[in-house]
């Protein structure tokens, strides 16, 4: 652990070896395609279905030909697969079509003219938060202290009110699933996906069958980042549905405009800040509202919504503070989980908020910062005590020293004076949880399993999903270094329910801590036991392990999630020890806005981290620079545009990402506070990177020009009306 | 029928649609290779693998991982699956290894190196024959009057000796198979092939299992002639075994090179006659003894030697013959099917014998034919009453005609003087039994389905393979004028042993005839059914159709062979009814000899036949076309070259088939006398035009040249020796 081990899934992936769901194509296979409705919201009056089309060819299911419940099961069950009556979202799945040939598939998609009655639809948080407009999906309230006390002891009330909005994941493999059904043979699917037993669980209530009639195998995935958690339970469905009607094998495979006009994005938010401040700069009061737009059903909002609570306070000590958080429904394609999960935009807020604070108190952002920096003992907003060093003023120094701040800040207020472009300096401060929230972990009671194999290697068994991020590669060093053998003894099994025990989902950037966790007891426990048998006396590993299954028959060890000693959460009251710990960064970024077309350019970045010990340098890199580059996407580019609750720019050419050109020279900077509960002492990391860049971004722009812009992403037309504002 | 309806195969083709067994990948598959004897005749010794090979990637299989018996069951059931301690034939199968890496696969084979102890083989049907050589797979004597009888009666006792070449098949699609296999789901394989229900019977001895958990399932199969008969049940156990071993699905695809060199050919052969010629020219006496070498395995031989035997004395009356025949065991890979099983071989030797008897008579070969011909109430060889009106004068009147052989024999025989190149007619005339010989199709008791489908077509189920010929196309049609609707309401199943009854292989020119007979008839059944029911009236066929499967739950009407009436056969005596019927032709070549670069070139063809009635004009001609085509093959290219029994030219670069610009025009010209029990008056057609253009066109050769060339492939270089022996 702690080297560059190269990656365990490259070589397939290199040679072409891997498979991808499309790479797969079954006997007699048919093609699935998606009916959507083309309105918000809805009644279906008819549907028509063009009688100059062969539809003899064609195998159709609707919601009426689903054998079990027709749900996409997660939290509040109330996603049907498939629309009936009525709709309450554009692209809600209506019927569906498969036919042997991928095009005619499309011919007849097109060939199906469904009409509505359409019904008014909700399109904004705004007319969400309406009294008539029903109750939100989830809310909570987290408190501490006294706010009223806190803000009587403030010299400073400053108030403010910061938007975030919807963005793609833009994996680089769309979503698709392939299905094999029947009623004696139960279901099996194949596809690209981060949860297989969320799949698993989803086609056990649509088929009404148990579930170990479901098998789920998940493909090589090519890119998740939260998009892949939830949906792949809709495809399967829908390609499973097809296959057990047809009797044939059905794939489905989205084509970009489908995949980012119909699957979930990041939930769109408003957050509204009010902070008592002391005549030293210490925060009295905090009192934040912070709102999620759910979309048309429920999906995982409640959770997204729980994160985004939890770190709406930032990383910053207040003895009174009041959180009040609610995710609304509208008429939105539902929203769902996207890296940050909720986090990237309550730390949004916060992080502009600190700035606005800054600047209305004279004192500079980082000196703000670094007086308010959450300690070891002192507690977060739910009262989690944070039992260990906080590393935040060493992260900040090297952040501030490694951007050169002072020196730059310095130059530009000269510099900034000359021609059309303007340079400033933006900061953000920030910590995110690892692993599931509250209890989450403990409901889960993930398992693991580090088996020997006759061919002489030992093989880690997990549902945690390799989908790019590098996660085989970690859990087989994690499992090397307990079994004290080289990376080449062990290997790790394609994740499959028929195969692997459920480790949880591959989400909330637990699979290195939490799960890699459980590798390490589980390889600890191989070791042992090879260690007890004396059978690596005079042998090598391996040869011990093929010994082992000779002698044994095989041999397994198991390993089931404990929580660390002393974790506690009242899921009531919303308080306690809401993660088993977290990450903590300060990220500095330094723009460039062009004042002639209002394009704004980040030309460095800094981004300074302490996630426990980092196992892979290299990935753990990777992990900075990719969630950087999507932070840089959703400050600057990443703009969902909604006609009416349709997506309206579902394409690569008008719904833009930063492409390398883009991109800063990124400096990771990881500075290594072993943690006690994780495997070799590593956190979480995955979303961490995620959360800061777009407020340093914005508070370098405004750095830079004075404007204040509160609300991602700021395209040049929302600087223009910013500075236009600010002129005035 | 009788209209050239468009092919029901041609759109998945044309599309890109139609699924070959290499366009399926199903997860997790391996690929399957296959370490095959690099000599003749050998004891194994030693098996070693490369210590610098990764073989824990690989999954390999040997002699003693079958589960089942280590044979592919035929005839003989002497031909193991993978070889034991012995090898018997270079190309052998010894071990197989399977990898997820197609490169890596081959690249595993190359580096396994099997020691052999040489043993000494037998590579020539002389040295077979030998007494030491050990018996013949099988023979047969056929005998009808008496023969010293009739050489007494002759003026002129003509002898010849005659030989044939290996040929290869060259499908345009190389073998393969893909397999899933376990102990407990059975073992299901796709692949490319004539004979599903020849691949299920091996497979059950294979894997020691009950034939109904054994699936297989046609591929479009993209060519056979014959050499997807037997080998598909090696390749299919193969696949199926690696299956089993790995418990992943495999798949075998064979390159060109390794397909030309290991899988089946056609029978070399040796014919010797002994001919009784009355002074106008009768014949009075034929005594034939024909050799095939069947290679190390007798695979299909004896019904090979059998069609080969019973051809051999062609279609001319003789009331006193007498043929002996042989199929020896050589160390050569197995010969096996080849489009005309046999007769090919015997006819060349037949019909090049009848130019023998005319020239040494001083009579034209035509007229000599034409003098000889079977009539209606004529014996065959066999004993077998020709029932039917025999169009043999006809035939050769329209050949003759088409070909204008009396003026161009009179034009070449004046310019034959001029320049280096000689020009030549030559002609062949020859019948061929359709279906299986003997009481063949009686033990098969083929039987076909049609039902009416739930979206209102009619649907013909059966295991004859589509490969190329056409079969799909005139299945239908005579389904459709059966049931008295339009083509557009057949359809036809791809042929799957878990949902097609047995109707037999595809081979021996009986899917028209015979099958296509019991499709005529249960497709007579359903309309009957619907009649009966009233459902036609005021309803469309598929309207009623849809009616029929609603009332009833579906409807299948079922048709099993019945011999034709007063058919008999002696197997013990080999005499009686050969086949059903025959088909008769008289085919015209014209080539051209370049006496410089003893080039031979076909530069016209003229095929005359009666195969019945035409179902399908356009098919028909095609497989006219096609036979010329691979007899101009068989004739003048396709040469085998061993080297110890070893293929040394297994390259379409060194084996070499005629393309397009050798090929002549072809004038098909069909005489139609419908047959009283072939579906719509059909005879069968599929191998009958590759029995006469090797006889014709080296006739030919002699009359421009001279020279009497009496082996093929007859190579420029085999005629130079000719033509210097000719003139010494």
């Amino acid at each position: 652990m702690g080297e560059s081990a190269p990656r365990k899934d490259a070589p397939a992936k290199v040679t072409g070896r891997a498979q991808f769901v499309d790479d797969l194509t079954l006997p007699e296979m048919l093609y699935g395609v998606t009916v959507r409705s083309t309105v918000a919201r809805g009644r279906i009056q008819r549907i028509r279905f063009d009688p100059a089309f062969e539809w003899d060819e064609c195998v159709i299911v609707r919601a009426e030909d689903i054998p079990g419940r027709n749900v996409v099961p997660l939290i509040a069950d109330d996603q049907p697969c498939l629309a009936g009556q009525v709709v309450n979202h554009a692209e809600e799945p209506v019927l569906l079509i498969a036919h042997e040939d991928r095009h005619m598939a499309e011919s007849a998609r097109r060939r199906v003219k469904v009409e509505y009655e359409r019904l008014p639809g909700v399109y904004s948080i705004d007319a969400a938060l309406r009294a008539d407009a029903g109750a939100p999906f989830k809310s909570y309230t987290v408190a501490k202290g006294n706010v009223e006390e806190g803000f009587r002891r403030a010299k400073w009330v400053v108030e403010g009110e910061y938007e975030t909005g919807a963005q793609e994941q833009l994996y680089i493999e769309p979503q698709g699933v392939l299905a094999v059904a029947s009623p004696r043979e139960g279901v099996t699917v194949w596809g690209s996906m981060q949860c297989p037993y969320y799949v698993q669980r989803a086609l056990a209530a649509v088929f009404g069958l148990p579930e170990e009639m479901i098998r789920v195998v998940q493909c090589e995935t090519g890119g998740g980042f939260g998009g892949k958690e939830e949906y792949p339970s809709m495809i399967a469905a829908h390609a499973a549905l097809l296959a057990w009607k047809s009797r044939r094998p059905v794939k489905i495979i989205y084509d970009r405009a489908e995949d980012i006009a119909a699957t979930t994005k990041r939930h769109p938010s408003r957050t509204r800040h009010r902070t008592g401040v002391a005549p030293d700069g210490t925060l009295t009061a905090m009192e934040i509202d912070f709102t999620l737009d759910g979309g048309a059903y429920c999906t995982l909002s409640p959770v997204v919504l729980s994160r985004g609570t939890i770190h709406a306070g930032g990383p910053y000590r207040c003895d009174n503070v009041r959180i009040s958080s609610r995710a609304v429904a509208t008429n939105h394609p539902p929203h769902g989980a996207f890296r940050g999960f909720g986090a990237p935009q309550s730390i949004f807020a916060m992080e502009r908020h600190m700035d606005r604070i800054a600047k209305t108190i004279g004192m500079d952002p980082a000196e703000l910062r670094r007086r308010n920096f959450l300690r070891q003992g002192d507690t977060t907003a739910t009262g989690q005590v944070i039992r260990e060093r906080v590393e935040l003023p060493a992260l900040l120094e090297r952040a501030l020293a490694e951007s050169r701040w002072e020196e730059k800040r310095r130059t530009f207020a000269v510099t900034n004076g000359n021609g059309n472009v303007r340079r400033g300096m933006g900061i953000a401060a920030f910590m995110h949880g690892a692993g599931f929230t509250g209890s989450g972990e403990r409901h889960l009671r993930s398992q693991v399993a580090v088996e020997a194999t006759a061919e002489g290697k030992a093989r880690v068994l997990a549902s945690s999903c390799e989908m790019g991020q590098g996660s085989k590669t970690v859990l087989c060093q994690i499992a090397a270094e307990a079994l004290g053998t080289k990376l080449e003894d062990v290997e790790i099994a394609q994740p499959d329910t028929a195969e692997v025990p459920d480790s949880g989902p591959t989400v909330a950037s637990r699979t290195s801590m939490v799960v890699g966790k459980l590798v390490e007891s589980a390889a600890r426990d191989l070791r042992r036991t090879l260690d007890q048998s004396g059978l690596l006396e005079g042998r090598t590993f391996s040869e011990a392990c093929r010994e082992l299954v000779k002698r044994r028959g095989g041999f397994k060890s198991w390993s089931r999630y404990q929580p660390p000693p002393g974790q506690w959460w009242d899921d009531d009251r919303y308080s306690g020890d809401a993660y088993g710990t977290y990450s903590w960064a300060v990220q500095v970024a330094e723009v460039a806005v062009d004042l002639v077309t209002y394009e704004t350019s980040v030309t460095a970045f800094v981004s300074a981290q302490e996630v426990g010990r980092v196992l892979n340098p290299a990935l753990a890199e990777g992990q900075v620079e990719g969630g950087v580059a999507q932070g840089i996407g959703l400050a600057l580019y990443e703009k969902v545009v909604y006609d009416k609750g349709r997506v309206v720019n579902s394409q690569m050419t008008n719904y833009i990402m930063p492409a390398p050109g883009d991109l800063p020279p990124i400096r990771s900077i990881f500075l290594e506070t072993p943690y006690e509960f994780g495997p070799g002492g590593a956190k979480g990391l995955g979303e961490l990177p995620i959360d800061g860049p777009a407020p340093a971004i914005l508070n370098a722009v405004e750095d830079a020009t004075g404007a204040a812009v509160a609300r991602i992403p700021m395209t040049p037309e929302d600087l223009l009306d910013a500075l236009e504002r600010t002129h005035e």
